[in-house]
């Protein structure tokens, strides 16, 4: 068992939680992995209110936290009133300012997390009085600024934390996915990991089969950060916010042809409708991270969660007893 | 002390190799990093013979290694020759195909390393049988490909190396500035470490002052990988590399401008040797890593090493003592 302040605060035997993925981390998986004795997190990022009411009733008693997209919860701010509603562990709010969410979040009693990408959103979020601050570098899958990697933007945001605030709580995301990330985030300054595709390929996750045929075979090599799923889809990301996803052909077609993209965006959004409802992923998106290459097989959650720890550990011991 | 398989093998007592950046890693900083208890290299990439005969004779009788540009060694091949005939620790060949060294490398009883950026250049380092492979992640000051973090391309080269040529040795570098990242590099599986930035930010590094003041105010969010300081310089890297460097003036205006900057180059490039001249960072290059952020002083090399070595071993022991 690995002990570190994450663990500590939140109770659980595990130093990781799971990465708010929107349609993929929903109440049940958020369950399975706090069961774990990780921090299960509900990903809310782009559903609604009933949606959300589900999955923590999916969750039941199993204490889990929610995660919203700034951005986007600015469109429906009411949103964090029924997630509050509900008691959850954590309140992770990424990509986006966090300043409106963080005084009804306090006033619940409920811990904030900020995921972000840079040392000016860190030093914001410190001085907003987050709990915790998600380090994101652009390994990760899905969305974020893609600017900083994890391998130096956590031990910058460390040494800012340290500086400022030291109680704050620090996780790295974006990469992590077996023991040896695990044991190197907290090596960098780390508490804790978020940890999205490695969970996202489990046996709980809801992805389908075709998907996780492609994430098997897939090699690290063949993601890339490209902001064209967001165009065909009518999601309006900020600039400088790309996702990072599988390549496939329709990245091949579109990718550096963007303004073409938009002017067919009306046949190109037909096609892709039509793609997503055959789960054909020639043309559908699968967002993963850098990490893909490190994943080949689909495991229970509570597998993977045991899997990362006991690695770490037996890594540090090993590193450790090499030290004099 | 940390030991590891390149601790081992060349009889270091800090697993940590100088980057051979080529101006700054000269024969005087390599016999420094090797009498410090790494392993010290002299970058020759851009360099002549008269000036690779200088650097050894500088580095007397410390064991050093030379490090050379693949795509312009094929320029200009006898360079391997000049450097084998005086006995280096080991050749280390960087960006192009190692492969027409690697016989006169052989038959000279050199190890031969190969800095590479993704996973089939690291698939043929390895079946060209290279003693070592350095995985180069994005973070990494000067050039590369950048397509790829130092965070997940070493655990997924680690697997390649365990699966083909277990007694490869494997160099994590990009990002690797201190203790925390060391200690990290060793838990991804690294066996030690390739340092550019942080040695190039050192007392008997050869490095203009001005540009020490710029690295030292830096931030990690203020460098960008570009290809403007190749233009202007007239150096004709192949299609895919870019180096990374400290934001400036000169970027600002020609970052996504680079066609514009081709047709007016002569003016572009009279400029840019009088800034030179003038050690003007406002328009010359610095480059250097996405870890400048954590370089925020000017020791000597010895005490970057044992500062790097000392770190990584408390942090190893501290979070060995908090796994049970
Ligand atoms: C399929 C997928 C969907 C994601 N959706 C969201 C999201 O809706 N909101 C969010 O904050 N982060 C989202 N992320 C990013 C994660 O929060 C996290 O940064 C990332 O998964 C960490 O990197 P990793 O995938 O290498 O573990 C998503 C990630 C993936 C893989
Ligand atoms: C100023 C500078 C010059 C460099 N020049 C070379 C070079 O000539 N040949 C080479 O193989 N690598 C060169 N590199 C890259 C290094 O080999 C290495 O990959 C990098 O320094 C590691 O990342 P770090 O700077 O974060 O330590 C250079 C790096 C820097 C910072």
């Amino acid at each position: 068992m690995l002990t570190t302040r994450l663990t500590d605060r939140f109770g659980l035997s595990v130093p990781v939680a799971l990465a708010p993925m929107d349609t993929f981390a929903d109440g049940r998986l958020a369950a399975t992995v706090t069961r774990a004795g990780g921090l299960g997190v509900i990903g809310a990022g782009y559903r609604d209110a009933e949606w959300l009411d589900a999955q923590f009733a999916a969750a039941a008693d199993a204490p889990v936290g929610v995660g919203f997209i700034g951005w986007r919860l600015a469109e429906q701010p009411h949103l964090l009133d029924v997630a509050l509603a509900h008691s959850p562990a954590v309140v992770i709010v990424s990509f986006g300012d966090p300043a409106p969410s963080a005084a009804p979040i306090r006033a619940a009693g409920v811990p904030l997390m900020v995921q972000l990408n840079d040392l000016d959103e860190a030093r914001r979020a410190i001085d907003l009085g987050a709990q915790g601050i998600i380090a994101q570098g652009g390994e990760a899958g899905g969305h974020g600024k893609g600017v900083r990697s994890t391998f130096t933007l956590v031990p910058e945001v460390a040494d800012l934390v340290a500086d400022r605030a030291p109680e704050t709580l620090l996780l790295a995301s974006g990469g992590i996915a077996d023991g040896r990330g695990l044991a190197a985030a907290l090596a960098l300054g780390a508490d804790g990991a978020l940890v999205g595709s490695r969970l996202w390929a489990t046996r709980e996750a809801p992805v389908a089969p075709a998907a996780r045929q492609r994430v098997l075979a897939a090699r690290s090599d063949d993601t890339v950060r490209t902001g064209v799923f967001d165009i065909v889809r009518g999601f309006h990301w900020p600039a400088g916010y790309t996702g990072r996803t599988l390549r496939n052909d329709f990245v091949r077609r579109w990718l550096g042809r963007e303004d073409i993209l938009r002017a067919e965006l009306d046949e190109a959004q037909r096609d892709y409708q039509s793609a997503v409802t055959a789960a054909d992923f020639d043309v559908a998106a699968i967002h993963i991270g850098e990490d893909v290459g490190l994943i080949d097989d689909i495991p229970g959650t509570a597998e993977v969660l045991a899997a990362m720890s006991r690695d770490a550990a037996t890594i540090l011991h090993r590193l450790s007893g090499s030290a004099n």
